[in-house]
């Protein structure tokens, strides 16, 4: 199954690469598109009408402002949507956090951080994992090497603090 | 031409009636429809899309929380959307608001107060007032009424105080 | 596959109900925890630990204030996360969201709206029902209902509407 | 009819000229005035006093701070008035938001997003084309044209995207 | 000298008599007037270009949501302008609290707290005691009583603990 | 009479030199003091106590963060206390917003803009008209001043603006 | 060593009862004041002086709005000082929130939650429990007794549940 | 006793170093550790657990964004745990300061302000210093140095003030 990275404007690619490469470190396929919810509102709905037809397995939408594409998208697929909202607008992207997350009953998006797209991809990879045991597996020695970079990072800081005291 | 007031729930209605009865004040046509952008997503878009034939002139939004049926309406119709922004999500309505109001450049969206559907409604007379005369006398009217009011309350207030103070 | 309610405290029952009878109202298997990421952080840690291996297939985590359970279980588990702010503490809920959503890099949790209890159980059921043509099938016809009971809704409104021009 | 452009400041001029630029691409008449609520309060009520007579249809007004202007405007004018909060003072402009959106009862104004220089504009726009019918094709034509740009680059996003994978 | 409590809305009377009782206190002449920035626009600019004149020596304004009339009332007057931001728009009265104390450079607002009726009046006779030794010697004892019913709430509840704990 | 600028720290030195300015520009007495509410404050309390003798008629706080400078200095007098919430802290100055402004009933303070220095100025500058009509007259000619200032800018545009439409 | 519970009103009190019972349960010796920094603010200064040679290990202040009492205290002493901001005022208690915790460099409070009275008397007892290995086992025991408590409610939530699905 | 400084990621060093300058300036022992409420929960719950016999008296936790890692330790430990809420994440920080501080009943964190390390340090000294008197009088003499520093700045600008008047 594929994961879809639908930007409402190409100004949300930064955000997006950091999905795009962490979901090719787990060998994930995807697609990006964008598609917006104000501007091509049509072709926003046509792709989530079609995206589970289509193969995709979970949809992560990046937008900013009042930010619609998450919940938009939402309103015409039954597949997972994950929300990033993307600062930029006001508050710090307050406004797409609010626009993404407080949906109305009915109609879900999950939504991760601001600016948050490594999460997402994440968060979609372990939503592939559940019938994907290798991705499993990446995705347990991916937390592990979260570990194990911290505890060398605190190593690392012991030696100088150590150093520095002799 | 007649208004179009949308809601995107029927608890909505509360303030969407505050505003029917300013619009019935000035004899003005409307319609009111249950459309939501998240529930019914196609229905909102159609109703937008046709509006302007169908004899509307403005379109009036009432959403909370998400609020995302203005900017729905907007994306699919080149007439004034108005969108009244209903407390009972977040932070007195604060979520709706920003999904109302922070729309981007392309897709515009006039947003009232939170639960403002008085002066949505005035708004939308306004609006018709550029081509009817008649209306512009009575939203003249109407402001010199809220000024005798507050008037009127003013000298009640000296009245009062004056009796005091003897 | 089994979808795991947790919750913090047995103050956030009501919000958890509301996900337990929509899972149910799809025929899927749960489970309902009370696991304090700060009162019982152990049992709570513990339980994340094992969640994939005892057949559960997303979390749902229910939290209020400093709402840090849906990143505790993240912290120690691979599968989906969901988070479901509560309110009860400052500002409707904004802490409880705050600190839901706001993961670091590297530890994915999909946030639902304040007290989404409805959706968060959704959103576990579209995850699944990647894996499961019957769900999908189910959610199609869920989402279905919610247009028609709009459109309902808004023929009602039609009736009584013209009935009162009469 | 003409569009009225007001600042409070001559500090909002580069969010006003966005406005400008878009009427002008309109072919729409209008004219740029400073007019403060607070520094010069009896030329913005005269402004206001007049504005329909002298011809305007729309009056833009764009503040920022304690942003009265719009507010000002339309107590003085029963012609619709668009409200242009500008960032600079408090928390990204969320005073001027507040100040501008908040109005009370009686006295309409119809706000944009913060610094929404360019959606101001096609809102006039939209009102102006209800008696316009060039101006309604020239309106369905840009909004035609947001959706195509849109579709542009996404194809051309599809194209980097295929290219990069071969 | 009077001092002039100006209330945008008779709503806003129960802050006002807050006012109105701490100035009677302290024997100081006063008037009451209701004025609104949006609905009465030219009594308020009116009342506010008379007042120094008329004898009053500061005035105090009392509004809610887009709270204007303090700004409209130094807009017009080189009289101190006391604000009272009034709660009942959004957020506990945030809106109104920003549209009073943000005010633009050149034109001064002393804005008090939340419904600060109380400290509108005291500030008020503060600046009044300038002139006014009787006043001061008033304002000192004024202190001091609040110091006083301090200690004597303070003794009470020690008495009260000393007897819990023998 | 003169003004006392107390400072909590000398970083709000450049917020307090446009009230000096604006206090210079009017020929008004002035002394300029950093006392800080928590690291000095004895010499605080001490100047708060004696300042009405001291000769000071107006009591001008600038303080950011937690911002209990003004607050300090009303609790030991009854002179008047102008507070200037200083940017600097959290949320655009908001923290020091707060602090300085939500005083409980029993000890004012007047809260102008974040960074208001030149508004703290000119309100003390209306408080010590009340007795000198000299100033009285000054203040009244920097209004009509602020008035021609924005006249003369408005016209200035209108030349540019009717050039660049030949 | 005995704790300080300092009220900055007796409104506050029900949130102190709550520190009280909790310091009771472990047995330690505290005191409860009313002090506040706004009305009585020698008082409070002079018993901030003083309380280490009372024989005061540290110092709980409870204050709304802009609450200043836990860093005036904090200005006058050397012992910990732990705040805890209280509801009643702006935004759920924000105002007190931003007034408690933002401290400048150089006077530390350590906050606790809004209203967060038991946390403030455990946060007191850890500090106590420093010397005193009797009070640190006790914490333990506390700290055990949560988490059987949680176990408690969920195996007991475990057997409703069972029992529902027999 | 040592303080133990804990990181939740290396990014929050600048504001520990001033945790750290001011802990030597006090001749206090301590120790830097990087240890992730989310990265590495299983290093931090055992550091917190042993933390009390490894020698350490007080734990400072740094932490931005869903600022868990002060409740994490917290939950884990019965030794006193302030937290340091670090700007980076949302609205300045906002979202780690309401991570920190809303810790429910049971587990208490003492917060500081946004990047406070220096008042942390401060604190985590006042806490220590209730069994060592020599750092008490340090302590002392540190609060009597920010007097004299701040009298010796307004005494260096009363002589710049001086001469500038002459």
């Amino acid at each position: 199954m594929k994961i879809a990275l639908v930007l409402g404007s190409a100004s949300d690619m930064p955000v997006a690469q950091k999905a795009e490469e962490t979901l090719a470190g787990f060998g994930i396929d995807y697609e990006i598109r964008i598609l917006s919810a104000h501007r091509s509102p049509d072709a926003a709905a046509s792709f989530a009408r079609d995206a589970r037809k289509a193969g995709f397995g979970v949809i992560i939408a990046f937008a900013g402002m009042a930010a619609h594409l998450a919940g938009t998208l939402a309103a015409h697929s039954t597949l997972p949507v994950i929300g990033v909202p993307c600062k930029g607008g006001l508050l710090d992207g307050l406004d797409a956090l609010f626009s993404t997350v407080q949906m109305p009953a009915g109609v879900p998006v999950g939504a991760v951080a601001l600016n948050g797209g490594v999460n997402a991809a994440l968060l979609a990879a372990e939503i592939l994992s559940l019938a994907d045991s290798r991705l499993a597996d990446e995705l347990a020695a991916y937390k592990q090497r979260l570990a194990d970079e911290t505890a060398q990072k605190d190593a690392q800081l012991q030696g100088r603090f150590d150093e520095r005291r002799i």
